[in-house]
């Protein structure tokens, strides 16, 4: 088995398709420039980033290639999105379980710009009733935003059933795909999403640095710049231009990032998503079963098809910290401890003051792994 | 000679070093992963990171590395200066050349902030007096912001002169150095910088969608934050962290980009600044040579030793965007017509109707490529 053993894809995957590496190093080599009407460019250049706009419009259901914006990662988009929304006296639900992409920048919003938050209430193991939503609403509730499913939990939320309650009462609803976007299928229309915000380098298994958001069409109309600069267009004007993609992709674009993320996802289509999920469910299912004879708390659902392929634990003797770092020094296995970017889903599972080790599954992740990791596990515990 | 001519390196240079090119295919193929602060790497590979901002806080006598933050590109970082920096009923001074990454935040503080905006005056060729600023100071006067060279002019600006006398009323440097970073030595210290935007993917070589900027000693307690997200550090606060550099780093990082610059400049300190100007200003010179001889207005100042390696032309009888279409379509020659993202300048030049046609110079531009472009411009415009 190859060491070390790569236990992080909810960070980052560490998996890339041989295609788009090859796709990648040639054109590095090629030397080939391209930055988007700044310039005179081959035609083939060009159509390189409106390809791989119009694979993410189809991949998740989105209205049309210019609906998709490319940002650094789904931080910026999220950060982009949530105050080009919110102004002075909005309202804004979100959940106990969100990330600090979504906390920091509605947290800032609260105390700076005079905006209200809400958390949906979430069980400890992460699960959340779309129910209390009707008692939640006023008058100037005007953003709902979630993430797709805990990223320190593993715990899918029903997106669907929350921000289809959301839209009867006509509140934007935004998604935080970062832990679902290539395992989960996302469909914007069928789930009632007007706003989804991605990033390249987890599930996608494109390189890191590039992200992005899909609108739902005449979103664009609701969400002010909030980042501007050059866009090669509309120059003349002082203001942001408002037609899409340039109105949200001030400065240069992460072209790597843009062809990694258009070959990958057609590898994954190639697969097939289900293939992947598949695959990365029984990973999980085997991990789970072979958790429950090991003195450990698992954090979130007892089951493996609640979950994305992450699987957080605690263990009464072990400081979350010196646990990975053992797993580390003397099995090489990388997993990722502590809090996760996520106080408020450690404060929903009770587990702030201890932390957790989170191990995250991928694409490339054996059934061997599984084993191996599991056997370390319960020699470190037996110490 | 290799077809198409590339002369926009001042949208985005189209060399990249051998060694790069080398560095990140062996990368990718080497499927590493680097998410800083979140899990367990190789030191190898948290060193490179590190290694990265020192190599930038050596190239630009920053304080140190931690004084070295890496954002998307030039324009996410002027956003988060100007925006972290000015607060309503703040006054700000920048000049009549400006890109829009500067421009249009700028423009939104005002119009949003109640921030107000006074540009310095530059005459048509982009020169500036700095001696103007002692009448244009008020008591509300924050931050002095401004290129180092005007993109579509070429012209230098005087920086360390505008920045001493910004720094004896007490006010705060902020420098784009997207046109220059790569060409002219730039030493914070001497130079009196506070805060050094840069970006990667013009004369430092680097790839796309990686920027940053560079902080004097202490200037991270006057930036609030305005971008927020998880940083993998002091995860339980909604708070961005105050410490650097993660204060000013949500959000995942584009790893290749960051690799990408610590190697370009390894190639660029053993070639020498210095060489690499002489080169381009030979260009330059002979450039403007030849245009003397052919019926176009050349824009900003007449000797190569005050500009970058950048020259805008107007041709009477021609539209910029016309001249530039011929240019490529009969001579493979890539450049950029209109207005370049600065209506400023093309306001000060007296351009703004008529656009230009911007010739931009890189390394591994020759001698051969200027004598062919001049040949076909004559050509063209003697049609």
């Amino acid at each position: 088995m190859k060491q070390p053993v790569y236990l992080n894809h909810a960070a980052t995957s560490n998996h890339k398709f041989k295609k788009t590496v090859q796709t990648l190093c040639q054109y590095l080599e090629e030397n080939n420039t391209i930055n988007a009407n700044r310039g005179f460019q081959n035609r083939d250049e060009l159509n390189l980033i409106f390809e791989a706009r119009q694979a993410l419009a189809d991949f998740f259901h989105g209205p049309d290639a210019a609906h998709v914006l490319f940002t650094a990662n789904a931080t910026t988009s999220l950060n982009m999105i949530l105050n080009g929304l919110l102004r002075a006296g909005d309202h804004v639900l979100t959940t106990e379980v969100e990330h600090n992409a979504v906390a920091r920048p509605l947290h800032l919003l609260e105390t700076q710009q005079n905006v209200s938050v809400t958390y949906l209430h979430c069980e400890p193991d992460g699960t959340l009733d779309p129910k209390q939503i009707d008692a939640l609403i006023r008058p100037e509730t005007k953003v709902l935003v979630m993430s797709h499913a805990s990223n320190v939990l593993g715990t899918i939320l029903p997106v669907r059933e929350c921000f289809q309650l959301a839209k009867s009462y006509g509140i934007i609803t935004v998604l935080d795909s970062a832990q679902t976007a290539g395992f989960l299928p996302i469909d914007m229309e069928a789930m009632s999403i007007d706003v989804l915000a991605f990033t390249g380098h987890k599930s996608l298994m494109g390189l890191a640095g590039i992200g992005g958001f899909v609108l739902a069409k005449n979103m664009e109309k609701k969400i002010s710049p909030w980042m501007s600069g050059g866009t090669g267009s509309a120059s003349l004007s002082f203001e942001q231009p408002t037609f899409l993609p340039d109105k949200f992709e001030p400065g240069t674009m992460n072209t790597m990032g843009i062809l990694s993320l258009k070959s990958s996802l057609n590898s994954i289509n190639q697969l097939g998503l289900e293939k992947i999920r598949t695959h990365e469910r029984a990973l999980t299912k085997r991990f789970l079963k072979g958790l429950e004879e090991l003195p450990v708390r698992v954090l979130g659902c007892r089951e493996a098809i609640e979950r994305v392929p992450v699987v957080s634990i605690t263990a009464t003797a072990f400081d979350s910290g010196e646990l990975a770092q053992q797993l580390f020094d003397e099995y090489q296995i990388i997993t990722r401890s502590g809090l996760h970017c996520s106080p408020l889903a450690h404060q929903t599972a009770g587990t702030v003051k201890s932390g957790a080790v989170r191990f995250s599954f991928g694409w490339n992740t054996t059934m061997d792994e599984i084993d191996y990791t599991l056997k370390a596990l319960k020699e470190v515990l037996s110490e």
